[in-house]
């Protein structure tokens, strides 16, 4: 057994400062293990106590008679290390340290944070500042949360892991209340050394685990997660994920241009789509989408029956899945006829959907063949069953009902409950039946049963890019020319230019060009071109030598530096202005793509993608990217427009991301910006941009 | 006293149909007059049994003692309407219809509805298929809810008006478990006499009420809600609405071709919007919204303070409030001195926010303090509580810190309740300090109090327009010219441009315009003239005749139809394109507002305003519907744009709006697109348009 697993399921549990009094957080974790059953040695430490509660207290942890496997340190910050370096000593597999004050409070904490790491030497440390664990699936309680007063909880298949303490028992008496059992919860706090990524992994071999649960403030170790993530997709367990700290997304503005669109919080939305962890987009979600994917039904579809004898509730629900882009469909004639069958009466109304069965259809025999039969429709990939008030006061039937049919489909089954009814949603939740108390809540599991479905593995593409030789680019802001070249050499197309520094230089260039040409300054200095009059767009072979000394003047005027240099550029038009950046941040380096022109611009019509550890994005990948705008019809021949060269789009992603995977931490910033996307077969143009090269 | 005040209070209740078993339906109403205590006399009505619970039975109505105020009938449909006649003859203020079977159920239940509303005569009906009403400030029950099985009942501030009788049981029985105090409960259904305007129209004068919530299917008296709406709003009552029919939308395709991106349920949006009712997006938030309305506290900015003795659960908060733009500021100087004096110690965390107090931090004094600290400092408007597990064990200690400071401010106080402690919750709610356990309902609620103060009733333009003449267009669809000199007669300036039917003449017209020309073909058929090859851009004059031969042969041979005259336009360029249009549904005539060009036709960015009674939009409506636009900021001067000339484009959609407003329903279908913004000090023009009208 490793140290994770004896860490969960100890044999034996010293609590290092007990206290005798129960109601002190330090009394918590003894009451808590003897109350809730723990079968293993419990053994308290506490130097001024000689008894708690009928157990032999130990003066230290050198005295205790065994090798605790599992030490619960509730010391404060000052005296931890010294309860953790001598569980070290006696061979512990693991130490939980509650208190909190070390690099949360600052320098003086992040000393003791580092005394701690070193006191525990190869001694695994869940903490500090955590609130401990609960092994659910054995009776383990190694915590001091209030939450665990309770009598009892319901044991299930949900594990979690929670970067806060608080929110562990938020969760813990959340789903407690409402029927939903979980499996193991462990809260990770300051994760000194185990983190959410440890647990994880844990919990894909966890025979009693089904679906794993996260509340997440921070990643720090972001390869780690990824691949326990993916073990975990690839395992069949769904990793569901609520993540805090979207709103600080906009302060931290990112280097690049493109990145300013794109804050921290979305790259935690492309790692998640990534590894398919399912993001809940609130606390609430955090409970509903486990419950709903811990049944291990398979939704196939969208189309949904829902079955009430409540008018109003039905409706609610119907127009909520309506919004999300389910479908609510009426029965087929055959389901439609098979409901009519078990009714008589004008009122109920068993050929729409709402099924409404209405209070007179509230009969075990008639439920459970209205149940049966919308399982077995053909026009049904799930089921939602709608509680009413007047199942307040016969609360058995309509759960009996729904038990009794539910092992004859592996359709979805999910319950609104319309009044207050907590015991009623409860006794749902126990027998395998989601039931939630918001409508919107409903379409939410639902969709999130679809997505878990719908996630494939990243496929990296065969052979892998060779290496490009960039080394005689110079450090700091590149010119556009060299910029472009950077580009180019990675294989991104780019527009036909030329260096020019005269104006009959200029006009040659343009004759040679063809057609309309582009006139741009060309420096190091000045990024914003337009800003003081260095772009000039549509000139003729003719006009482009005048145009050039007029322009330099202005350059002059308004920049104080007279530019030495131009650009003579094809015009390029006929296409859709793209963007392609990347952005680079704690938890890696992702190619960005997003709408250009300024409508777009203003809808921040953006996506993202990380790079995997090795390499750049594969086709599939990039296109994926392309298709997430929220603009992608534009390239895909919306109203009547050409199709853009697709193809050629997704090669141009691929070698820009090619270039960020090989040039890492050198490449400071990179971005084209316009990349232009001509129609099919015509390929696509890097018009201009931007890279900052380290040393 | 009106019929609608003695409905909600009457002396006395006849109950027909009553049954004495109190288990079934028709038990019911009885059974909760006396279980919660009303005051006045009941009067069973059932010929087949002599007493139910010891009051005297009756035959029939018209042998009871005296004249019941209100009869509540639970007799089928087929029979309601012979008890509706006697109570009406009898001279009873109301009746309260239970039966269903009526319009919902088609043709025999039409015919049964208006046999019922012939048998009330002049009495008020209420109903049928309700559930009925209960007033809870009068202990007063008329209604067979089940939820009304419940001991009790909070009193409170809260009217609340359902068009379903299902749901109104569900929010009875939710408020009742969360402690949010309700005054008056009533349900509408199928509304053949009262209605949802009729009970907001009496809650504006309830003195109990003091937030008035609904729940909305589908409004049926548009003119008598917006009325109604309108005087809650000015009596300072706010008006919460959820409303469903969200996802039926898109289905209910509109007339005109703008019409088709706003589906009726954005109408609904606009009606509350300009009647200053807060539309509840789920269905949640109708109990959320009124119950933080209630407290009658005023938020008067955005800066909110969060108190937590719990790191996560205050983290979750912030990030929340940070989501939806609200501040969460640091303490002032001297407000972070005055919470440093209250508590020593080195891990709370007081110069923050959330201001941590930490466990030790949970003592009464120090609570009150930091409470009363907060409250007074100038750096917040709200303060947003935090209830941790620790205050499972403990709860009068938060409460009590709570109502204790409440009466020092008149600044708005929330809690959010992080593990599961409904009781806590209840307490909260009934001190009046909202209590919410999604950290989402916070930032609503707050947002929410907001919006309730920055409403601003609509002030009509001084001077009613002149009538203008109109009888000279023909009915059917305009063509191009004709359907701009409609709009020019209202005065919306059109481009320049002349009728011609032969290529020296459309020469000539382009010389007379100057500059380059459109050429159109002009047509009352031909809608789609580009499909056909009938428009071409930017010509010459030298160039507009030899084009005008080749198009009439073009579209001869695409359409079948040979063009006879054409359109020589001015070219119009520089501007913002728009589209600005009209939308007729039940709800009333609006004008529509949308973004031109592609981009901003796939984020669907239009807006609506219904038209008041009486006239056109105002200049402030006008203005308030384009900066609604999510892309206003390319009018407004974005990223270094010419700012677009508004006030002509409010001139010219105050213009449109009294077309529609005078030419009603005649006007069948009228739209400009696009309308060219030029830049200021330039005008719009109206450069395309489509009108169809009526006989």
């Amino acid at each position: 057994m490793d140290a994770i697993s004896r860490l969960l399921k100890p044999r034996s549990v010293a609590v290092i400062g007990a206290s005798a009094d129960a109601n002190k957080t330090a009394g918590r974790p003894v009451s808590y293990l003897r109350k809730h059953g723990f079968a293993g040695e419990i053994y308290p430490v506490n130097p001024r106590v000689d008894q708690i509660d009928g157990l032999r207290c130990y003066p230290d942890v050198a005295s205790l008679p065994d090798v605790p496997e599992v030490g619960i340190v509730l010391l404060g910050a000052e005296r931890a290390h010294l309860a953790v370096r001598d569980l070290a000593a006696r061979g512990s597999a693991a130490a939980i340290v509650l208190a909190s004050g070390y690099t949360e409070t600052g320098e003086e904490g992040a000393r003791r944070q580092k005394q701690l790491i070193e006191a525990a030497g190869s001694m695994r440390l869940l903490g500090p500042n955590t609130i401990g664990l609960v092994n659910l699936t054995d009776n383990i309680p190694l915590s001091a949360s209030g939450a665990l007063e309770m009598e009892h909880f319901p044991v299930g298949s949900i594990g979690v892991v929670s970067q806060s303490g608080g929110i562990l028992g938020a969760l813990l008496s959340r789903a407690a209340a409402r029927g939903i059992g979980l499996s193991k919860l462990v809260s990770t706090s300051n994760e000194v050394d185990l983190e959410l990524a440890d647990f994880i992994d844990h919990l894909v071999d966890d025979e009693a685990t089904k679906v794993i649960a996260l509340y997440v403030e921070a990643v720090r170790n972001p390869e780690k997660f990824r691949a326990a993530a993916l073990r975990a997709a690839r395992a069949g367990k769904p990793v569901v994920a609520f993540k805090i700290g979207r709103s600080e997304a906009g302060a931290k503005a990112a280097v690049s241009h493109t990145g300013a669109l794109a804050g921290a919080d979305r790259m935690y939305d492309a790692l998640f789509r990534q590894v398919g962890v399912i993001r809940a987009q609130t606390f609430t979600d955090l409970l509903d989408i486990p419950a709903a994917l811990a049944t291990g039904r398979v939704l196939r579809g969208k189309r949904v029956a829902i079955l009430t004898s409540t008018g109003g509730a039905g409706t609610l629900v119907s127009d909520s899945l309506g919004v999300s882009g389910f479908e609510t469909p009426a029965p087929d004639e055959d389901t439609a006829a098979r409901l009519r069958a078990l009714q008589k009466g004008d009122h109920a109304a068993l050929d729409r959907n709402p099924i409404d069965v209405t209070l007179a259809g509230l009969q075990p025999d008639l439920l459970r063949g209205a149940i049966n039969a919308l399982l077995d429709s053909p026009s049904y990939d799930a089921l939602t069953i709608i509680v009413g008030s007047s199942s307040l006061a016969m609360p058995e039937l309509m759960v009996g009902a729904i038990k009794d049919c539910l092992p004859n489909s592996d359709k979805p089954v999910l319950a609104y409950v319309s009044p207050h009814a907590p015991e009623l949603a409860s006794l749902l939740n126990q027998e395998g039946v989601p039931a939630f108390t918001a409508p919107e809540s409903c379409t939410i599991a639902l969709d999130a049963m679809l997505r878990a479905r719908s996630w494939k593995p990243p496929v990296a593409d065969g052979a892998p890019a060779g290496v490009v030789d960039t080394s005689d680019f110079p450090s700091g802001s590149l010119d556009e020319a060299q910029a472009k070249e950077l580009f180019a050499r990675f294989g991104v197309p780019c527009a036909r230019e030329r260096i020019v520094t005269a104006a009959e230089e200029a006009e040659r260039a343009a004759r040679e060009l063809g057609g309309r040409v582009v006139l741009k300054i060309l420096s190091r200095e000045i990024t914003h071109k337009s800003d003081v009059g260095g772009v000039a767009v549509g000139l003729s072979a003719d006009q482009v030598g005048a145009r050039l000394t007029d322009m330099a003047a202005e350059v002059h005027a308004k920049a104080g530096v007279r530019p030495e240099r131009f650009l003579v550029q094809e015009m390029v038009g006929g296409g859709t202005e793209l963007i392609l950046g990347m952005h680079r941040d704690p938890l890696g380096t992702a190619v960005l793509l997003g709408m250009g022109g300024v409508t777009a611009e203003l809808f921040k019509d953006t996506t993202m993608r990380l790079l995997p550890a090795q390499g750049g994005l594969s086709r599939e990948e990039a296109l994926d990217l392309a298709r997430e705008l929220k603009t992608w019809p534009l390239l895909d021949g919306f109203r009547g427009r050409p199709k853009a060269d697709v193809e050629a789009l997704v090669s141009a992603i691929v070698a820009f991301s090619r270039m960020a995977a090989q040039m890492g931490e050198r490449l400071v910033e990179a971005e084209i910006n316009p990349v232009f996307v001509l129609p099919e077969g015509q390929g696509v143009r890097a018009a201009d941009g931007v890279v900052v090269l380290g040393a």
